[in-house]
């Protein structure tokens, strides 16, 4: 059997779920929303299941929906991009995986920045990198090109880096992303950039791409998911320079082939609707509000958190002794509320105090994840 | 960049459907139907977009359809399955993907039979196995013992088989099966059954599964795109030993999570109402006739085919000196009718004077097809 899969546990996101539903505690851990989404994309998905192909899309994508990327990054991030950069995938994390798998050979070294997404790691091992972890610190979570360049050798080939960064909610300033560019250009290196949370930021807030900054080396990643609060459609998408988006899609042609094209098409509809978007954000942050007002009143210390739709709790500082994962599983087993611990998320040393509380979610899930806090505390 | 994928074409599905496109001819290539699908799905996935979840499914699948999985395989095919022996994945391809990952490691041993979905061997090598190839031949595409057990090696873990095969339309004998079991336990490999066209069989017809003869060592591939004449949906699952299942539910956990929880309810539904799937093995059987009696008529000479909806044609046999991908191509861009060529799916020495037609299709679209290939002699 394959070491890199055999030796994995089951994704914390998983579990977590899996855990919740078993205990029956409300869920604040997997990051998907229980409201909010555009109505008017389910109403022309449901149109497009009935009069639309149920058939093959075309692998690379549903040309329209290729169009309609390039129109809605052009709009809203200055990119300046066509569709045969573009490779629609089943989900963002199979985007992740076609690049890793096309790009990456036995030996080739990757450098991810923890707390990291618990997919990048398996999939860089299973595609045979060797990772090179930067480990970020809380509070403020900086990449400083010092701790990026330590972790480059002569056999880096690929950058990966995810912004707004989960699981923290950070949004990296301008320096410390002309920082990444400066090196990935001096190193040579290809810049994976995990955009999926580019929209998922609040009311006034900007959003820069590392495709606007370096676009001749960065494979960017975004998913109709997290735009539309809508996570279960798994459709997502890389944009990349030409030859290598046609190499990741010789990858994705044979990992799912395509995604189904009614969902293509309405993802298409929404993105051409931008003004579907505002709404969800200001919607978000009032939830983030109201989460973050009731766990303070709990007596629970928070972090900052700038983007995404996630909080993290300080547990140490909220006087509480247990480890991320000893509070996750007494939280979910015994107080009813599901969060994920961050330790899972890095390779080296972790921080062992800290969970994760998503806060996409109406005022009775927030205020019963609240009360459950406060049992657990 | 990664060899495997460097190196390798885009898939001659997506090339002939494109050149279809491009030159406005009819699709009888990529095996999708342009009829014959349940209505009743369509209805149902439609209520599910607007009134269910859409938000992730569990990574393994929504209970409701590993239930149904289950329950439809016991009435069919007299299989044993609990759901904690299945995985859902997005589309049988990925549950192919998933297996070889979680398998496989470098030096490893797979032994596929040719012609082979061309899906097996990138995936395959990028997962670090080495390839050994029995190649069938026409007209009987027999499949012998002899021919693999000259394959197998003492590093060989996997045999890969194909039943319904795809692109021969074979239905494997009991005798050619038992063969396979045989040579499995003598050797102790591990044996992907990819049994998606279980259900596009001539009425009156038997499919059996490999998943009844061998349960312990079988990993058995379905398609609910195949069955139900839905290709679009890629809903796609596994059924395994309960611990290899489990094993490659950790690799597919990060190729994509999980398929659209409406799509897979849909399919749930379908499953359960296996009185949807007769009338459309009679129309599947009619359009074959059509396709057949056409083809005859213009005067080709054809392949036996069994099963699948998919008919083979001997290009030499019919007067025509062109090989196979000469007579594709000038058939698709001159003629106007896309055929897929045989030589693509063998490793070695390949056939060179065949090409596949699907028949899955309107009498219109038949009548089209007919016409052109008529042209193109
Ligand atoms: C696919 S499960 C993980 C979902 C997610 O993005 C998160 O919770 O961080
Ligand atoms: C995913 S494209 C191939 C479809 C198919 O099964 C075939 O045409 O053989």
């Amino acid at each position: 059997m394959n070491p890199t899969f055999e030796r994995m546990p089951v994704s914390i996101f998983e579990q977590m779920s899996q855990a919740a539903v078993r205990h029956g505690a409300v869920n604040l851990g997997q990051g998907f929303p229980d409201f909010g989404w555009p109505e008017e994309l389910l109403a022309e998905a449901a149109r497009l299941v009935t009069s639309g192909s149920n058939q093959y899309a075309p692998s690379r994508g549903a040309p329209a929906l290729r169009e309609a990327i390039c129109h809605f990054y052009a709009e809203r991030q200055g990119l300046d991009l066509t569709p045969d950069q573009l490779v629609v995938t089943s989900g963002a994390i199979e985007a992740i995986a076609s690049l890793f798998f096309a790009t990456l050979n036995p030996g080739d070294e990757a450098v991810i920045v923890a707390p990291a997404y618990d997919g990048y790691a398996p999939l860089l091992r299973r595609a045979g990198a060797v990772i090179r972890e930067v480990a970020l610190r809380p509070p403020t979570w900086a990449l400083t090109a010092e701790a990026l360049e330590a972790a480059i050798t002569p056999r880096t080939k690929l950058l990966v880096i995810n912004n707004p960064h989960n699981p923290t909610g950070r949004l990296f300033s301008n320096a410390e992303l002309e920082a990444v560019v400066t090196l990935a250009r001096a190193h040579d290196l290809l810049i994976l950039s995990d955009e999926v949370w580019e929209e998922v930021i609040p009311p006034g807030a900007t959003f820069r791409s590392l495709m606007a900054m370096a676009p001749e080396r960065t494979i960017k990643i975004g998913s109709a998911g997290k735009i539309f609060a809508l996570t279960g459609w798994r459709v997502g998408w890389l944009a990349a320079p030409v030859e290598l988006a046609a190499l990741a899609a010789k990858a994705h042609q044979y990992l799912t082939f395509a995604a189904p094209p009614n969902l293509q098409g309405a993802v298409a509809f929404g993105l051409s609707r931008p003004e579907l978007i505002a709404p969800m954000r200001g919607a978000f942050e009032r939830a983030k509000a109201r989460l973050s007002d009731g766990l303070a009143r709990a007596g629970y210390v928070l972090l900052p958190s700038e983007a995404t739709y996630f909080q993290c709790v300080d547990l140490h500082a909220s006087g509480i002794a247990l480890d991320d994962m000893a509070f996750a599983l007494a939280a979910v087993e015994q107080a009813g509320v599901a969060t994920i611990p961050l330790s899972p998320f890095y390779e080296g040393e972790a921080e062992r105090g800290l969970v994760r509380l998503c806060f996409a979610k109406k005022d009775e899930t927030i205020d019963a994840g609240v009360a459950a806090m406060a049992r657990a505390k």
